[in-house]
């Protein structure tokens, strides 16, 4: 068990938000370990641009955690159902799309509150920010409120006075400011990936939401995105 | 994917505890949906009598989850930390077991919740205890408050005015109280596994916290304790 009152446990999906994320711990001093979730997503391209990620952050501690969630059904992310093109699955809070995996982001800091405090780390980073949560009820400025009350009260470092610290860094960004704060951390945006449906050779879609809001973002920060598309 | 507005999901380890809260799910009307979850448990005894238990009670469905917590570290429970023998793993607030698992309720609650919502189940039950939050922070009611908060704000069902709500039926009640409600539901307690040091052969070791409390419950309760010791 190591132990190190600088550490920080880093939710790291293989994405620009995650990636800006940990950099932005990085600068606060602190020593990030890298926790990617492989919760049976489709493409596994994510996985290898965490991987990419740490490397070129120089991001000592990988943790790479097995969760099958596939068993749930019901997201168009773990699931066979077709993933929709641009324009539906992000809006209002009524609106919640069908790239929804049930509670995936209270199971992911639960899990990375575990490593956490395991590891004695101080603090937990997630990349949830504005774009998120204006349709993922699990990205709310309140959930992640509550949440942290469940880590004050559900661990022995919060029963003991040490409580683990929940950062959202990218909370009140756009995807335009998230990716100047990567062009500005010195982040590689080359290895982040976004795409909900890359072609078998990995190239992004394009046209998914995720795609869309990824072009759009670069073409708001008036930067070139450095990925090529399908 | 199933949709009942009846349904519950309860998690299902094995012991009395959870068995008896989900004989109480049952009580109420419920259709109970079994979940255990596999966190690199050494003994997978408890498993299998998970299964006989969801075979007893007539529960049609039974999901293992696998969720490997042993990289974690930490804890006597997943790691080679020796099972402390009587007296050592319950106490006050401020004596934490060494069986302790990091934040293992707070992920446990986060899994269910998925797959309840997942479900559409409108429930959710696990049977912890006072005797349990006497020892373990994360059963306190005060942790179970503050993840229903995260529940209700972090779900689509939540979101959408259709809370899952956690309950925790055996909350107020001892050891003793637990063995009479089981017997009361007709529970047969001699598929319950409660030893977390059993021998080669599977039998309870007598003398681990888990099987000293069971056996002064049986007591207390004037009641045979059904299970054979090593």
């Amino acid at each position: 068990m190591t132990i190190s009152q600088n550490s920080a446990v880093v939710l790291l999906s293989g994405g620009m938000d995650s990636a800006v994320c940990a950099a932005l711990a990085i600068e606060r001093g602190l020593e990030p370990h890298a926790l990617t979730i492989l919760y049976g997503q489709r493409h596994r391209i994510e996985v290898e641009a965490a991987k990419r990620i740490v490397s070129s952050l120089r991001i000592t501690r990988h943790i790479l955690q097995m969760l099958d969630l596939r068993m749930f059904g019901g997201s168009a992310l773990t699931d066979d159902i077709e993933v929709p093109k641009a324009g539906c699955a992000t809006g209002s809070d009524s609106e919640i799309p069908v790239t929804y995996v049930p509670a995936r982001n209270t199971i992911f800091l639960a899990v990375a509150l575990g490593h956490a405090e395991a590891l004695g780390a101080s603090d937990l980073f997630i990349g949830v920010n504005a774009l998120d949560y204006s349709g993922y009820p699990d990205c709310r400025p309140s959930f992640i409120k509550a949440f942290q009350q469940v880590a004050d009260l559900g661990t022995r470092a919060g029963a003991e006075g040490r409580p683990i610290t929940i950062h959202t860094p990218l909370i009140d960004m756009d995807k335009a400011a998230i990716i100047l704060e990567g062009v500005r951390l010195g982040v590689d945006l080359s290895l982040t990936h976004s795409c909900y449906d890359p072609a078998e050779d990995g190239l992004a879609c394009g046209l998914c939401d995720s795609c869309v809001l990824r072009k759009s973002g670069f073409e708001s920060a008036g930067v070139t995105d450095p990925i090529r598309y399908a």
